[in-house]
């Protein structure tokens, strides 16, 4: 049994001091993103999911729980794309949690194995995305105004803002798109696979000046799985390292018109995961983070601690954040380039991560890699899950 | 410490061997159900959340954890709706299991609490309903050839087949709306306050012949919320005899349109939450289940073991399912009468059961009650959820 975690810094959100099993990925699926318009959601489902069981060697009768994270797909979506596997009776809940919803799918499921509730236990999210702007519903008269119902328009505002106060330029957040293209080339399961210079990022269309179409991740279908099993009884499914689960955290907020430059979800999410896991920013070898734009990634490494806030457009020009670099973000392409189908984000995060630690990334290993975490922002702060996971 | 529930019966479906804390309800509230044009579902969500936090004399930032369940209110409603208490940052789920979303938004609290995650979590379900039929999802196409795309038109098929097996009427059936008006004239938070007879339900306008429109329950706004603590440290909270958790069970299916007769989820659910509790059907001192249609409530009654399955007309003859009979079923009203605001239902059914077991029930009280259970049935089977409580 692994100890509580202790110390956690105290705030208006409360320590979360439990008793639990290590939890190890024994099994990870995907469906590649893109547009498949010749396929529906539920074969997507499928694919991942009955990857996910093989890769654990896993029946679907062992499964004893999901949790199935999506926004877009209607009613019982879990309950209606698990029954394609088979009805075997099993507790089924749809999370739901904006962009975060896969993240939270995966909490949820690997809280339910760490503190007993079952032994195997599986994380399915997935997707079919509409054409254009994400709408956003419930937004306050102020941020509307703003100009904070469509995405972009805010992580422009962002942007504008870092500019004035820290010098960051759009070449360096076009370099991050250059970047993550540049590793989603590398990833069969990547939705694009472009080799951009910074001028073809800026000379892409305009959609929130001066975010043009590049600095945004695309709107994408797609499906991941995870398969959860307590580190105790893993061996009756697969042999070899394990990764484990290290930390995992979940804060909220409402848009958080006010706090812009805090970010204060990343950084209260980051911080409590490394309390829960003993390992700090300076200790993880990759980092899988929600960049659903090019600032969202700036945004975030300075919040998350990988640099000061103020210093994201050196650590840009570093060469640090890229595949051989001190710390890869995004080796997978991200959301820029591997696509954003919105459920299964957060849970092709946790694939990604497991792949590199595993050390089966292909071309995109970030050799050695022994620690990850993956970082999911939804709704503009709404909801922010971090996960730190080790083998 | 509870032991763990041992002897659960083996099937498809795996059993849940856990180490519990025994969990108390400390709060309850709701916001009336009906149609309220002039408030917002966050006025709603507000009025109910506050109501539980004053009956639990809880203060917001004691809350640790939130669930909400809804089905149609919009990405991160759970956010949205408790930043109008305030910004605690606390982790805050979405769940959704159609009709079933409120009761399972309960089920993930109560093991939050019971398996140490949390000591004092909160349970919000709310919904404003469009008006007309609920629109089905995902049906396949077998299925919306029968009739089964729409919900009443499913039941009217469930009772033509149990009428033409068991001989039940549709009179009797209609006895069953009578019986949950009448409860519902004697509780504030109902929506209808009808006195009606078995002709006025016959000669209410046909929705799916031979179900008219009071054998069928009405869209609904509404908001209900729970407060669940630790039993250990409940007395920081509140004093005198406490509402406990006895069993929480959930099972999933998907449609299931080859097994009317067996209703299998129901049963199963049922069969496993006595077990869980060692509470049998004849233990039972009330139950508030899932009458989305009279002939729900019957099909449901038989499938718990309240009565023998093709007895079910006999039952609700004998007056027994009435306040003041042997095991009164729906005092609240239901969903017939009190309403069915999706989201709302199943938290509002734990409400009416702590305050049955309270005995705070007013003119609807059910004398003595000390055990009752809540029953959710949601998309046809897809998600079965269902608690017993005890004082």
């Amino acid at each position: 049994m692994k100890p509580a975690p202790g110390g956690l810094p105290r705030g208006r959100y409360r320590k979360e001091v439990i008793v639990m099993r290590e939890v190890a990925v024994i099994g990870v699926g995907m469906h590649p993103f893109g547009r498949f318009t010749d396929k529906s959601i539920a074969d997507m489902s499928r694919e991942a999911t009955v990857r996910a069981l093989e890769d654990a060697d896993v029946r679907w009768k062992d499964i004893q729980a999901a949790y199935v994270g999506h926004l877009y797909q209607g009613l019982v979506f879990g309950q209606r794309m698990l029954s394609e596997i088979g009805y075997s009776g099993i507790p089924i809940v749809n999370v739901e949690g904006a962009c975060a919803s896969g993240s939270i799918a995966f909490r949820e499921c690997y809280y339910g194995v760490a503190l007993g509730r079952w032994d195997v236990c599986l994380a399915l999210g997935a997707e079919k995305m509409a054409h254009g702007l994400i709408p956003v519903t419930g937004m306050r008269p102020l941020e509307s105004a703003m100009g904070y119902q469509v995405f972009p328009a805010s992580y422009a505002m962002i942007f504008r803002r870092y500019h004035e106060l820290y010098g960051l330029t759009i070449e360096q957040l076009a370099k991050i798109s250059v970047i993550n293209h540049n590793n989603g080339c590398l990833n069969p399961n990547s939705k694009y696979k472009l080799r951009l210079t910074i001028e073809d990022v800026q000379n892409s269309r305009v959609i929130a000046d001066p975010l043009t179409m590049y600095h945004c991740c695309p709107n994408t279908d797609g499906a991941a799985c995870v398969i959860l099993c307590a580190k105790e009884k893993a061996s009756e499914y697969v042999t070899g390292p394990l990764v484990t689960i290290a930390a995992s955290q979940l804060v909220s907020n409402s848009y958080e018109t006010a706090s812009v430059l805090e970010n204060c979800v990343t950084k209260r999410a980051c911080d409590l995961a490394y309390e829960q896991s003993g390992i700090g920013p300076e200790d993880l070898d990759l980092i899988e983070l929600h960049d659903c734009f090019t600032m969202a990634e700036a945004w975030h490494l300075g919040n998350m601690g990988v640099c000061e806030i103020g210093e994201e457009g050196s650590l840009i020009d570093s060469g640090n954040i890229e595949i051989g670099g001190r710390i890869p973000v995004n080796p997978s392409g991200g959301l820029l380039a591997k696509g954003h189908p919105v459920g299964a984000t957060g849970i092709a995060q946790v694939c990604e991560v497991t792949w590199q630690l595993r050390g089966q990334a292909g071309e995109r290993q970030v050799e050695g890699a022994k620690t990850g975490m993956t970082h999911c922002h939804g709704a503009q702060g709404a909801a922010c899950a971090v996960h730190i996971l080790k083998r």
